[in-house]
């Protein structure tokens, strides 16, 4: 059994798919957030700008929250902030740049609240309420990450946010393994290891690789060099920035988020701009070509992105011309692979020479791969292992590594999206699920809309939609205005004239047949007509759009 | 200057993006026609089913076709006959299992013609007015594939096909080196070379080496064993059999497509069924668990597929148990990842073992790598080398390997669907486009349907639709049926009733103004409604749906 005085995790997001993480700790009536990100669209939620985690949980339990607290600066952990602040107001902890980024965040939202920011010194602990919290730094695609080790009077719980081991990263800060080491002396009850390249065999490579090959491809542009990164991959900037400064190129910036992250990681001093390197990109056509670097966004194949506009040839001030070097400095997050083939291939049409991750090695992962999850399991050695930051088939993998290293299977919880988890000493068990529903955000509507929007709106785009229209006066039994026809995203028909004009004529024998028959509720009339045209419309064409009648006459309002 | 006497060759597919393989070869007044196949469409062809090539130059010179040669049995190199065929009626040449492959694809089709199949020998050379071809076998991932040798009196083209190399292959088929070595001893003019793998290092793994991973993974398998694959994968099915009937186990057959290749196959001696090893899949239940293979459909996360169904728990017969292992058998087609996943994670959370290509060695390529691009051109030494069966990324990366072994860049064709490629002894150039035209097959429907339906689909799902309707008679100038609004895949607004009863009255004042100044012309009221209505709805929800109004009246027919 679970005792009373028991450690309470809820994970409400992360652990379902990849994004939108958010843990949920809790304590003797003390609750801490980690985290509290969005996450990106599937292909079949056409329309949907995000989701974010299901807050029911926290506004049901809104005085128990004492902080939260953020891992690192990445929108997939921090951008849901902006909505959970509509629901509460507490205070945020998080590094200097961590800061720095989710500040950007609340700019773009409306009425943004007064956030109470708390900076981490990632050596000195935080104590709230039963929580006592020491940071470890940690390595990833964003700097100033840091993981947590979280002491209660019932044990303690290690949080690896996101993280890889680099032994030689670019701001010199190595994940702190002592601190990590010394928590595993102490002896840990539960370790939450990202598990996102846990289907990654070795190591993930070091940073620095990326400047090597960087370097290399630098020294043979003959022409422009146009590379394209996350915007919030502030070491890579930093890399690109010190090749392009060590060759004597000048680098000119595309892209209101790259361009933010920079002025905000330099000015908080993550990034060091080599002097007399950044032009603006007005200027670029006063220098020569082969002293040009962009720095730009696109590296996903976003529509509006810099670098797809440049493809596009819609681009306001690069056109791309024969010769220009293009390094797509990022791998593909899963979802975006044809969307960045497509702009890859439009501008090889264009004439550049394009660069990217399964040609050339310009890009490491920002994750551990399995040896890497292997060290941290080591090192903490837990009594419960929980992989966080997966879909399922990550989250088996990682169980799978810690099996095979000899953590019993009955400890490693396999969790999903709303589980409580409980634990003590003894136990650690999901006592039940919240059922967290699906918050689909899309322009400033925001609520979970039970997939019955995202259905029609499938079908729409594969199928879509007829109206008709019908005047009748159904006290006077007769047709007043002729069946009118409006077609959306109907793919072309052979013959649609002499189609609808049958239509029409079914339609008409349909109202007739009605009104003759006594049927004058015009909701019953609109049925009969819809079933009919339904079955019409598959037997003529095969394709079953949405189809919508709507009888109006001078009785309805 | 190009001499009269020239070859044309003209790309109709496959030369821009992966699909809808056809080529056209025209000398003195006569065409042959390599492969037809159709396309796959991407993400943003919402309800589209596939794409074909255009066939408006066969149209036009219908007379001049004399044949048409099928390289393989694969969709993309076949799929688009049926469509040809309403065009024109010409003698189909392809090997034994390429044919029955072929006439599955007719039986599917209404108003099948009746198609004059000639057997290929690839022993057996083929006169076809001044086209003089011979044939090389070709390891690929479907049995009985060729390249072609075709000699002309201005030079040879060699046309390879899809091919991969395979030293040990399933069938002891292996590629006929010998064939293509002579044709570049002899001399060739121009190598269309299949460049679908430029991008990957390295070679191309032999299909026996998925035998001894099935064979492991079948001997540690203490469950149900469930392996997807093509269903044109006739050598992967032959290793699953043989595997199964090796360890005393039963194979059951789920999905349609891949029941019919497997009884093609089996009919024309490309598959050896082993004795007692099929059975029904109404059968399942009469053997220990253990004892069970499933064949299935689904590699590719398609909806409607057998492993699909299974991971929803909707199939008809098999519900996944804990413990089943599931064997994915295939790479994922780009743009299929994200499906593949989703599939992966559910058959995890039912409880089943999944092994995929990214952690285990379940899957072979059957196309070249680079090294094997290498050897081809080797072999063949051609004086010109044209890419083909790639997007543009990996025609350039084909075109960079023919560069890096000495063939001079002005010999080396990056040509694009339409592209009329001429040549003769001394030259090889693009002398013109046909501008093809994308046909989209939707249903019945089959047309160039000039993007507009796509652009509606993708607005419509990603917005909705919103219609009003409101009848008015514009002679007595009043409002008969008040403003009546119909909403399809627009998103949760908040206080929507709010929103329309605010929305009524803007548009009722907006027909007594427009009445009132004597604009009677519906068209003329819809219109400014509609604009209206748009800059409202924006303002109060921040979303774009498509807005239509439609006024009707007693005077409106």
């Amino acid at each position: 059994m679970v005792k009373k005085n028991s450690l309470k995790i809820i994970p409400l997001g992360g652990l379902s798919g990849i994004g939108k993480n958010m843990m949920v700790l809790e304590k003797d009536n003390h609750i801490i957030i980690i985290d509290c990100g969005i996450m990106f669209p599937d292909d079949d939620m056409p329309g949907i700008d995000f989701i974010i985690p299901d807050f029911s949980y926290i506004k049901k339990n809104k005085s128990k929250v004492k902080g939260i607290i953020l891992t690192h600066g990445h929108e997939d952990h921090i951008g849901g902030l902006p909505f959970l602040f509509k629901e509460i107001d507490v205070p945020v902890y998080a590094t200097k740049l961590t800061i720095g980024l989710t500040k950007i965040k609340f700019e773009s939202s409306k009425n943004a609240p007064a956030v109470k920011y708390n900076e981490i010194n990632p050596e000195e602990p935080l104590e709230i309420g039963p929580f006592h919290i020491d940071f470890f730094r940690v390595n990833h695609s964003v700097p100033d990450g840091v993981g947590l080790v979280i002491k209660t009077d019932i044990g303690t719980v290690v949080h690896t946010g996101d993280f890889k081991f680099d032994y030689d990263p670019i701001d010199n800060r190595v994940i702190q393994f002592s601190k990590i080491a010394r928590a595993g002396e102490e002896g840990v009850l539960a370790l939450l290891c990202d598990s996102t390249n846990a289907e990654e065999f070795g190591y993930t490579l070091p940073e620095k690789d990326v400047g090597k090959t960087l370097s290399e491809k630098f020294e043979k542009a003959s022409k422009r060099i146009i590379v394209a990164t996350f915007s919030s991959h502030i070491h890579r900037i930093q890399q690109v920035m010190d090749v392009a400064s060590k060759l004597n190129k000048k680098v000119a910036i595309s892209g209101k988020s790259i361009l933010k992250t920079i002025r905000i990681a330099a000015e908080l001093g993550y990034l060091k701009i080599p002097e007399d390197t950044i032009i603006p990109i007005s200027k670029i056509d006063e220098f020569p070509l082969k002293e040009i670097v962009i720095l730009s966004t696109g590296s996903q194949g976003e529509p509006l992105s810099a670098l797809n506009r440049m493809a596009l040839g819609e681009h306001k001030r690069i056109s791309i011309m024969k010769g220009d070097m293009v390094i797509i400095s990022a791998s593909p997050v899963p979802g975006n692979e044809r969307a960045i083939s497509n702009t890859i291939n439009r501008l090889i049409k264009k004439g550049a020479d394009v660069y990217y991750e399964s040609i050339a090695g310009v890009h490491v992962s920002g994750h551990a791969a399995r040896e890497e999850i292997k060290i941290m399991i080591n090192m903490v050695n837990p009594r419960y292992f929980i992989p966080i930051h997966g879909e399922d088939k990550h989250k088996i993998q990682a169980a799978q590594i810690a099996e095979s290293m000899g953590i019993d299977q009955k400890n490693i919880i396999i969790a999903e999206n709303g589980d409580i988890i409980k634990m003590n000493h003894n136990l650690c068990r999901i006592s039940g699920n919240l059922h967290p529903q699906t918050i689909y955000v899309d322009g400033v509507g925001m609520g979970n809309i039970e997939d019955i929007v995202l259905k029609d709106r499938r079908v729409l785009s594969r199928n879509g939609i007829m109206f008709i229209v019908i005047g009748i006066d159904c006290i006077g039994k007769r047709i007043i205005c002729e069946p009118d026809f409006i077609l959306k995203g109907i793919i072309y028909i052979e013959n649609l004239k002499k189609l609808l004009d049958e239509a029409k004529k079914i339609i008409r024998d349909t109202i007739k047949n009605c009104l003759n028959s006594n049927i004058i509720n015009k909701t019953a009339i609109e049925g009969l007509v819809n079933d009919r045209m339904e079955k019409f419309i598959f037997k003529k064409a095969e394709i079953r759009p949405i189809i919508i009648t709507r009888v109006i006459g001078p009785d309805r309002h």
